[in-house]
């Protein structure tokens, strides 16, 4: 195997630098983010770094990118508390990777790409009628992370909205049964075929 | 879709609220983290939880559940400083998900699972040498998160080793070609497919 370390990294090119070290984490998953401001102006936003954080209570995190430029799903959360989750599938990479575009503040990114806002239950911030798995999130920490000026969004998980014909007997939800994709690197879409399904581990099993 | 709640989560068995809450996130990464103690101890452990943090510098994140109960893995990386993140490729789900097994703290999962040990370089922990994409890192911080009583590990990037016919031109690696999974819920173990490698998103492309 080749080696490569810090001082090769450091002179990577930039985009080639982050291609590469994106890739080392392995799956990610892809989520789109619906935020609403307090004057009612809807967000869409892709994340590659949304994580499984507990489950009881329930929490996800989430890494915001240094706010050091305007970041819309940010600021929209820390004026209104509330956030969606909203899986990406195969049937919209391509729209859901727009979003990633640099916009007007006045643009919406759900008429931009193509995507249909929805508001149900009450609920504040906006769902993506096209994702089959949906996350309403409320805000229930910001972490400073001083080793590269992002931080980490705790988020409560509040409900969420999904067909009772993906839940498998022992509560594992089958995501790649709606299709849901995995991202690697920042440009790489994946759908994914199930090899093992495995059984909680003890020795000599 | 049907709707859960919050109140729906409490009323679920554990481990069914397990596998349903560890399920919504997305797809996860699926590492093995090698260590070692300052005695010289091995160690080897099974996480879905590694996430990209950031390239410059270069930051991987590792949420590290509650400390209540022994974890070799935070022990050992207090001790030494240093951590392996080795990737879960197709050939060795079974043995990888087998570390989770609770085993005595005089065994080590490198021989109970099968797998081998490799030192180089002068790097004090072990690598899994069936792994085609090795990391080596360094604790950069620890985070106590209060919701649940994780603590999120940041750790510093020092080396990468993998071959070079996986890197492609823009940067981005391959992990799909070295046959790296990906990891839903619990139990579920996924090899991937790409479907679309997209440009950098501009509006109207």
């Amino acid at each position: 195997m080749n080696k490569f370390t810090k001082e090769d990294f450091n002179n990577f090119q930039k985009f080639y630098r982050a291609n590469f070290i994106n890739s080392l984490s392995g799956f990610k998953s892809a989520n789109l983010i619906g935020t609403i401001s307090k004057e009612g102006k809807t967000n869409l936003s892709l994340f590659s770094s949304a994580f499984h954080l507990g489950a009881d209570p329930a929490l996800i995190g989430l890494i915001q990118r240094p706010t050091s430029v305007r970041r819309d799903t940010f600021e929209n959360l820390c004026q209104t508390n509330y956030l969606t989750i909203n899986h990406i599938n195969k049937d919209i990479i391509n729209k859901s990777h727009l979003t990633s575009a640099r916009f007007d503040q006045d643009e919406c990114e759900f008429e931009k790409c193509n995507l249909t806002k929805e508001f149900k239950d009450d609920f504040i911030a906006p769902f993506v009628k096209e994702s089959r798995l949906q996350i309403a999130c409320s805000l229930n920490e910001i972490i400073d992370i001083k080793a590269n000026n992002t931080k980490m969004l705790i988020l409560n998980i509040e409900s969420v909205y999904l067909n009772n014909d993906i839940i498998l007997e022992n509560g594992t939800i089958d995501i790649e049964k709606i299709e849901s994709v995995a991202i690697s690197s920042l440009d790489s879409y994946h759908s994914t075929t199930l090899e093992k399904r495995l059984k909680y581990a003890k020795e000599n099993y």
